[in-house]
């Protein structure tokens, strides 16, 4: 068991077959997951062809998680919770500035994301919208959308099975709004 | 007044301050755009970064686009039709062997933005999820997505003002299910 700290980010690979597991171990967080093919960085995870190859704004259990190349690169195989976001892109210092009106320097799932990866050779404009494990982005029939708490409880997890050799960044997301304000750690586990 | 021919594309750029307007002449047809900023083309347009600032799944009048570095890279000065779409890639080969069950040849919004943009030294990997323009993408409380025939009536126009210096990818969508099967060109205009 690997354990993420708060606002903080991990990177690693997982090949073809593996299968990761993404828990919240205290509820109410969230963990900003981005995937890059491990054989040539530029295939990527993206939420468009994602959301068009399942139909659906909800991506969980069942669904495919899709590359910019239409190639399918994780399967879930459960989440006990539900609840993910697909359609917003991970805070970065901009987020903390423009939505939050902070100008200090704040942590971000952006910045450990691009820290993470760079072993990887991968550069923060690489950075693509990430999958946003447990967070919870209500919309509205006219499209509006609001970051509510995570409706996660302690140990609810999410397993994903790759389909391709991949190269992993994950975070324990550094966002007040995303997780009610309380920063907490995330775990994750690679099976089998 | 620049035609783009049925099912093709068309790249240019577009100075800072520039208004692009696009127009379907004939109604029910779409147009998927990308952006990228043209001193510096790792900077580009992000479907994540903009539903994240402007709060909302549908963006119109009134909203800007915004780069994967938190920059605003448009502002939509006017929008007739009003319904546009910001979740779904472009349609390329593999939107109609996979969800159209076509094996043989297809255009698609994807070849005709990258070919046309490979003279601003842009790659396929390079293209991002396009801002829809009139693509009508309807969802359901529980985020189920289907692709309806556009709301556009012939003439309806969208003005598009450059807020930095911009390579600019446009298309006359080519999926039966944007358009309701008939594939008809589109109109652009650069304005002062």
């Amino acid at each position: 068991m690997q354990v993420i700290e708060k606002q903080s980010g991990a990177a690693f690979t997982l090949k073809k077959g593996q299968t990761l597991k993404v828990i919240d171990p205290q509820g109410e967080q969230v963990s900003d997951m981005v995937l890059f093919n491990a054989e040539d960085k530029r295939e990527k995870i993206s939420s468009g062809k994602t959301l068009d190859f399942e139909e659906s704004i909800l991506i969980t259990e069942g669904n495919f998680l899709w590359s910019n190349r239409s190639k399918k690169m994780m399967e879930i195989l459960k989440d006990t919770n539900g609840r993910n976001d697909f359609l917003l892109a991970p805070c970065s210092p901009e987020t903390f500035k423009i939505m939050y009106g902070k100008n200090e320097y704040h942590p971000s799932c952006f910045e450990n994301l691009y820290t993470n990866l760079e072993t990887f050779g991968i550069e923060p404009d690489d950075i693509p919208t990430a999958f946003n494990i447990f967070m919870n982005v209500q919309f509205d029939e006219e499209g509006k959308l609001s970051v509510e708490p995570p409706l996660s409880k302690a140990g609810d997890y999410i397993l994903l099975k790759a389909k391709m050799d991949l190269i992993v960044g994950l975070t324990a997301c550094s966002a007040e709004d995303s997780n009610g304000g309380s920063f907490k750690p995330i775990h994750y586990e690679i099976l089998g």
